[in-house]
């Protein structure tokens, strides 16, 4: 099954009780990976308490510093809001993101991204991830629980997968390069434009946003980073010949 | 709006705070109406405290001491169940139940009945449901909290009155840039790789196609063009002084 390499990362999450509940509402929808970045109060008894049957996967899951760490060996990174954002980050719904959810988590491996309770995701964090899946809310009132958003987001990646869980197999591309191969390229083309003095390291932030969102959406393959990074090492070598 | 003829019906709760959690649930999806059938706590801090936000609809829930009570007044009522049931109720999963319940609310009332948190709803009560919907769980463990059923199938509800009502606004996204703009960025791209030795102009082939395929793919807008040829743009001004 392909959910096996699904995980949920939970970030900075305030209430034990919510990470219970999540384990849940995972449970119930056959995700089994839990991932808690910096939680402020766990291993915790309200957690195991609202977790009621599902105690086995908070005795599993991992915990991590930074959201960074979390989601490094994969190759699909989905951020999820409950409301449309002013920066356009690719948005789908729900419904919409399953497709690509199952076909990457057959070829590697998957992170859906949940932010705090009362702000959800930063901008920052947004950055790390391919696809933005907002759920539509009432409009003058998106208070979605926490743990609600995993049982809706679990549910659509449930219900699609009994759909097509017979012939999924589609052509075989090339999987998308992971994060740390993708981040070591940022990390390249930010040098670059910075000796170009194209980007200022003073003032960066627009900028990185825009070319990290176009990249991360174009979800380039490891040979294709290859490939970017090869046109920056004789752009770089021509920089130190000037 | 259809979603004012629905009424969200819980029998016999234990939990207050389920009670609450089911009301947040309700308003993020746009429901109203909250019918409680004997509940053992309520009105309670605990359900007022999960309510969050939506605390007017726990101020304005009717309590009945039946379930006859509670529909009385419905035409469409529509029972739920975590799980199969050995008697055969004509069974819906919430996808398939949504047409129906929008039809009918949109000539008079509909109520949509939630069981007990351990037992669900009991054969006497499924008796007087037209319809049960089944959510579709993880057959090892289909332990749905209370609220978080509500959540799905009020969730289901607001989708598919999204997609009858049309009016969705989703999010404003830049289109993609257009053959014009993208065949001028691969000319610039390939000057400037030629220029850097990069590329052979003799023997271009695999390294265009290469790099067209990337693009082509993650289809730049017209911004992300301009952006891309500002570099392109950056890197040629330090050639030109080499």
């Amino acid at each position: 099954m392909n959910q096996k390499n699904i995980r949920i990362v939970l970030v900075h999450t305030t209430h034990a009780g919510n990470i219970g509940a999540a384990a849940r509402a995972m449970k119930t929808m056959a995700l089994e990976r839990l991932c808690l970045v910096a939680p402020a109060d766990f291993p915790s008894a309200a957690a195991t308490a609202r977790a009621s049957g599902a105690a086995d996967i908070l005795e599993n899951a991992t915990i991590t510093p930074t959201l960074a760490a979390a989601i490094s060996d994969c190759q699909l990174v989905v951020g999820t809001s409950a409301r449309s954002r002013r920066i356009p980050w690719p948005e789908q719904t729900p419904r919409e993101s399953t497709p690509l959810i199952l076909e990457q988590a057959g070829r590697g491996e998957v992170a859906i991204v949940f932010g705090r309770e009362r702000m959800g995701l930063t901008n920052e964090e947004l950055d790390c991830c391919q696809h933005v899946i907002s759920i539509p809310c009432n409009r003058e009132y998106s208070s979605l629980n926490l743990a609600a958003a995993v049982q809706l987001i679990a549910y659509e990646i449930m219900q699609a997968s009994l759909v097509t869980t017979t012939a999924m197999a589609g052509p075989v591309i090339e999987p998308a390069a992971d994060q740390q191969a993708l981040q070591g390229f940022y990390v390249h083309l930010e040098r670059v434009l910075t000796d170009l003095e194209f980007l200022d390291p003073e003032n960066p932030r627009q900028l990185r946003r825009r070319l990290r969102r176009f990249f991360n959406r174009a979800q380039p393959t490891a040979s294709e980073i290859n490939l970017l990074r090869g046109i920056l090492t004789a752009v770089g070598k021509r920089e130190s010949n000037t």
